[in-house]
């Protein structure tokens, strides 16, 4: 079957993104290497604009809209990273758009979103549908809707951190054995695993998801995209997808070595290993791979690792619990 | 008058650390940009081996001791990030090291210092010298005490903070305007600014100080040297000696377009600009330059600037504290 992707769709984007996105930085922090044993190159995404790599993905649907479609402007759905990333997408293109938003997203993300200019209609989602919503601002307005993930455009975005990944690791000689993401919907695991397989194909990489929001894992195990019931809510409230995408999950059935899964106290404890140690500002979400590496889940010891850490909006008081140890 | 450092020894001192220090990243934020109208780039020194530059400087000096000096091994008195890198350094080099902290330096610091292997001797800043304490320790054992900043191979160790800042600048193609950095002793400024002249001598290089702990502006007004009376405690405990150093200030003298001085409330508003936006940690003597900035201390309109983050070592609860904007 062909994926929905390619390394040229990759290619594409990045060159569209030349110039607008941060090439963001490959960290290494000596003593994490030590503690795992490893070499660990960290794809710091949690220094994109907007704080997190939405913002690849957002620019590289909206830019290749028409002008009379950028008139009538956007509207997507997204608890927070991909709301910012289109937000800020469209006020760099000119375009109005509308963000649908869960009543319990952070705050932070919700006041970002409005400060890139977006307008954030906010929703309850126990009794209304965000895609119900979204359709009827879209008739209304005759505005594009844009996916969070199930779009080849935002794949395509997404794999920029792949491709940035792949020709950081090549500058310093390096192959990585092993590449771990966070992973929700899929988009961003997806873009990456097309551009890191084509470069080296060795790599064998790891999505990383929350316990008991394990759609993946259960989707790779049966061969089909399978659909969770959420057990509540994770801390990782970036990564509560209940499926992976229609798109997304050909390209990880095809390239992923397998899927992990961490806690809500893995994940805390990585956030606070992040603030005390790689002095990096990390959300919950952003942290789920470096979490299944210091909980041991991915082997590591000897090999060299690709880690993204994909976002770092986080709530000052959620932040101020987590360091202090109170989760 | 020759200066006690000279390019030569710093870029000696860039060959000793090669493949020991981190090559910390070169960052940028187009929201800070923006948000100054300037572009600024970030030499993030939280991101060195012991989350501040402090280790650069320690470990040009304690590689250049003899193997009978090794043996014998260092002392020396500290607030925190001196310290820890005199601590790593030794370990490193397989050294005994004693570090005289006083008791109220933050935990973190401590525990860290004690975390590298050294053996940390408390001390109350109010009833005894660490002068005293660190000299009876020398005599007892024969070690050799490593200045915090009052030192050729420190400073010029300090210095290649700025070295790469002048090269990193370069591979971009960019030339500074400016450099900001943090200052106490001075040591990291007058490295730093020994390299930075030396490459692009246009720079105008600002030292940023904690209001009340203005030595070094009230030593540049005056020419010479002068000790202030410290006014109580800063936000910043890793900026408040009170004196310029013997050997770091004729350097300043010589290099220094101005020094600049920040409130505790500006260095606190800084640290949560760093968290929410750059989702960087910085501790608060590590966030001066960026206050400065912030608070409009230093015109950066249109130019270029370089703004060096020194340090991220914070304790949780502080941080927790200046996040919840309870300082």
């Amino acid at each position: 079957m062909s994926l929905a992707v390619t390394l040229a769709d990759v290619e594409a984007a990045a060159d569209r993104l030349a110039g607008v996105a941060v090439e963001t930085p490959l960290l290494e922090s000596p003593a994490l290497n030590d503690q795992l044993g490893a070499r660990v190159l960290i794809k710091a995404e949690t220094l994109q604009r907007v704080g997190a790599f939405k913002f690849r993905g957002a620019y590289n649907r909206l830019v290749q809209l028409s002008p009379e479609e950028r008139r009538r402007g956007v509207v997507a759905f997204s608890s927070g990273n991909h709301a910012q990333g289109v937000a800020l997408a469209a006020r760099l293109l000119d375009m109005p758009a509308v963000i649908v938003m869960p009543s319990d997203a952070p705050a932070v993300k919700v006041e970002a979103t409005r400060g890139y200019g977006a307008e954030v209609r906010s929703y309850d989602r126990l009794t209304e549908s965000r895609e119900a919503i979204a359709a009827e601002i879209a008739a209304e307005r005759g505005a594009i809707v844009v996916p969070a993930f199930d779009d080849p455009h935002i794949i395509a975005g997404q794999g920029t951190v792949g491709l940035e990944l792949a020709s950081q690791a090549e500058a310093r000689g390096v192959r990585l054995d092993l590449a771990l993401a966070p992973v929700s919907g899929g988009g961003l695991l997806a873009g990456l695993s097309v551009a890191l397989k084509a470069h080296t194909p060795a790599t064998q990489i790891w999505g990383v998801e929350p316990a008991g929001f394990d759609d993946l894992g259960q989707s790779l195990a049966a061969g089909r995209r399978i659909t969770i019931k959420p057990p509540g809510r994770s801390l990782c409230d970036a990564l509560e997808s209940p499926f992976p995408g229609e798109l997304t999950f050909p390209i990880l059935q095809r390239h992923l070595a397998g899927a992990a899964a961490v806690s809500d106290a893995e994940v805390a404890e990585a956030m606070r290993y992040a603030f005390a140690t790689l002095k990096l500002v990390v959300e919950p979400g952003g942290a789920a791979g470096l979490a299944a590496l210091l909980a041991g889940h991915v082997p590591t010891a000897g090999r060299t690792v690709g880690l993204v850490l994909s976002g770092g909006n986080v709530d000052p008081e959620l932040f101020a619990r987590v360091i202090r140890g109170e989760l």
